[in-house]
């Protein structure tokens, strides 16, 4: 039998109502299993806690408080947005990385996050063989945009998904009571930069005609705005309101997105922003509506509160599964969710080799989305809906929720410190 | 003993999460004393549907779906924004509402509003004297803003405390994960024109000093955006991230809105919006720091999903307290929440002459602001703590609330048309 080394676990890109969840998964699975794993480092702020050696030592966190990390949003041990070169021995970073697990006898790898994030998980695992370096390289999902593909779903987006569908469902009752003499049109911009699931998900929200959301816009939709105006005109004058719900990722024929905020992050993605209000200008502009939009932001993310308890349960099996396949022997992997049954919903976790993931992106099927362009169809409500389900409430003290601050000890140095910025 | 007559109950500006608790208790009390009150009609949209003749029969209402009005948000009888007239006898709309009245046998009149509202039913009680018509005019408080003068608090804002604290307890773990690489600033925009109430109850979110939210901007203080820049930079080198969260009504030394999106109501009042994003321009452009937003708008004030129980029951008890206070013999007041303890808290309902409350605005006093104008004291902690205390969640079916739609069938009508353009 070989001796037990550590594992390190870390968590990247955009964090999610549910990431911690995984990280419980992950953390309970390997405790139940010291004899093989000697303990968990996890690091500070993703890769790059790696590469500064910042590795909090999980070993000084009570049993309580992991399992309180099942129901606390946000990156407990903090996550980053940093791409890797080419996998190159030549690399300083890339050598960095291996000094510290070697430092730190790392035997097990566990990255938790979204598609580039599994870019990341890829060439570490190719790295590990351009330096033989014995190690279990294993890719947890995690993303609210749930455009991963070979999995059925992606811990994170079920929780956005009943946010969204719920947000949609209140304001829309509010706004239906203020439309004969006030607001009557409401749009909600929602995250989802390249894909529509999250604002497909908005459609739960509506079993009838007449229920909101009325118009939905997909990023996979080629955006026209006189066919919007007449759509929210025509809305209007049937049900005196019109509420719509808008991708942040919404694009002109041009292939322009709808508004551009100018920023970029460091995977050279524009942050976008601004959609709600560019189309709420033009709705008065055009047709004299008066209308009100909100934009949820970090909010739809972070909704723990409202958590989908199916959700909560994947991200947390999508942790133990990472585990046990290191455990086997596995590597080069990122765990899945496979979808066995709609109705009632049965699921089991699996995994696929890593480059079947890394950098692809999965959109929203055509069929997913009405002949209109506006709407979900009968198929998409299908694949949605079991996401949703269930309530997984926190605790509460004081009527706020009871999220777990850690203590996030860091393990004591062996390496001199490395300048990133080189 | 007198003939019983019908009520008439009418919801007013903005709605809530729980406006529609306080029409379940007004409908409950009536149906519980039918030997001295016929029937409920409820107006549609407000003082427009008693314009236009327009009363849903509450009667063909179940019991059930009543009672599943306590769970619902928005206004199920639909709202208004109407200003009335100087109280005169020969003003067309004031004589209208009175045939109306008559034509309907309505002897009492509940309007559940915020001090527009209040103005609204105080016109008409002083206009039931001027036409000599007997009738129980009493007004129930409802407001988010939280500004309604002589009554502890107002149904509605309990539950916005409670969603604005806990979206910033969540959003702020989410930008703390983020900050490393990615974004440092967070700034939530919530309601509140005139008065900070909702913007102060963001301060629960946070015990520590490293909680957030780090910033609050109130409308009771005058905006300065050196002071404002130079403290986002010190909390960002604090603490590595900054929360901020704005009223809508900010304003600067010149007691210019720091955003008018130029739409006004028909009250003359600015619809404001678009704070958040010039918060966000200024913070990028001074400082450099990536900045997200969110602006809650709707959301905030429709989230029935997490209302406070503290204020659902006083939505209820506001809602049966009218009705008691008429069956009294009242009238001309509006119904009351009267403080008996912080801590339990205990209160009790109670009624004031409606003229104490009509335009009326009570801000935030001065010393519920700590001394740099960017927090709340303990003072005013202890003032909010008990208003969000408990969870009323809705029931749930297929991950979604279950939200009532009633019936809503009008009342044979008995009068010509009435033309409100006129």
């Amino acid at each position: 039998m070989t001796e037990p080394r550590n594992a390190v676990y870390a968590q990247s890109g955009g964090v999610t109502a549910v990431i911690n969840a995984t990280a419980c998964g992950v953390i309970q699975e390997c405790r139940a299993h010291s004899n093989l794993i000697k303990g968990v480092l996890a690091a500070n702020n993703g890769i790059v806690g790696i590469l500064k050696e910042e590795l909090f030592d999980t070993s000084l966190e009570t049993d309580a408080d992991i399992e309180k990390l099942r129901s606390t949003p946000g990156g407990a041990f903090g996550s980053c947005r940093f791409k890797l070169k080419a996998p190159s021995t030549s690399d300083p970073i890339a050598r960095r990385i291996f000094d510290v697990f070697k430092a730190h006898d790392v035997g097990y790898f566990f990255y938790n996050g979204g598609g580039d994030s599994q870019d990341t998980t890829n060439k570490i695992s190719t790295l590990s063989k351009q330096f033989d370096y014995p190690l279990h390289c294993i890719g947890i999902p995690k993303t609210v945009d749930n455009d991963l593909a070979n999995t059925d779903t992606c811990p994170g987006f079920g929780s956005v998904a009943k946010y969204v569908a719920i947000s949609v469902q209140e304001a829309g009752l509010d706004v239906r009571s203020m439309c004969e003499t006030s607001t009557k049109v409401f749009i909600l911009e929602v995250m989802g930069r390249h894909a529509g699931w999250i604002a497909a998900s908005s459609g739960l929200a509506g079993n009838r005609e007449s229920d909101p959301p009325h118009i939905i816009l997909f990023p996979e939709i080629e955006f026209q705005k006189s066919t919007f105006l007449s759509r929210v005109k025509e809305c209007v004058a049937r049900h005196k309101h019109c509420v719509v719900v808008a991708s942040e990722g919404v694009r002109d024929s041009e292939g322009t997105f709808l508004s551009d905020s100018g920023q970029r992050d460091s995977f050279g993605h524009m942050q976008l922003g601004g959609v709600a209000q560019e189309l709420a200008r033009s709705v008065t502009r055009n047709l004299g509506f008066k209308v009100h939009y909100a934009i949820s932001d970090y909010l739809q993310r972070s909704a723990r509160h409202i958590a989908s308890q199916t959700d909560v349960d994947q991200a947390y099996a999508v942790g133990t599964m990472a585990v046990t396949a290191a455990l086997e022997g596995k590597t080069d992997q990122m765990v899945t969710i496979e979808r066995l049954q709609d109705e009632p919903y049965r699921w089991e976790v699996s995994t696929t080799p890593i480059q079947n993931v890394a950098n692809v992106e999965r959109k929203l099927p055509r069929f997913y989305i009405t002949q209109d362009g506006f709407g979900i169809t009968a198929s998409a409500r299908r694949y949605l809906e079991p996401l949703v389900q269930g309530e997984a409430f926190p605790n509460y003290v004081s009527g706020l929720p009871l999220y777990v601050r850690l203590k996030n000890k860091f393990v004591a140095r062996k390496l001199q410190n490395f300048d990133l910025d080189d």
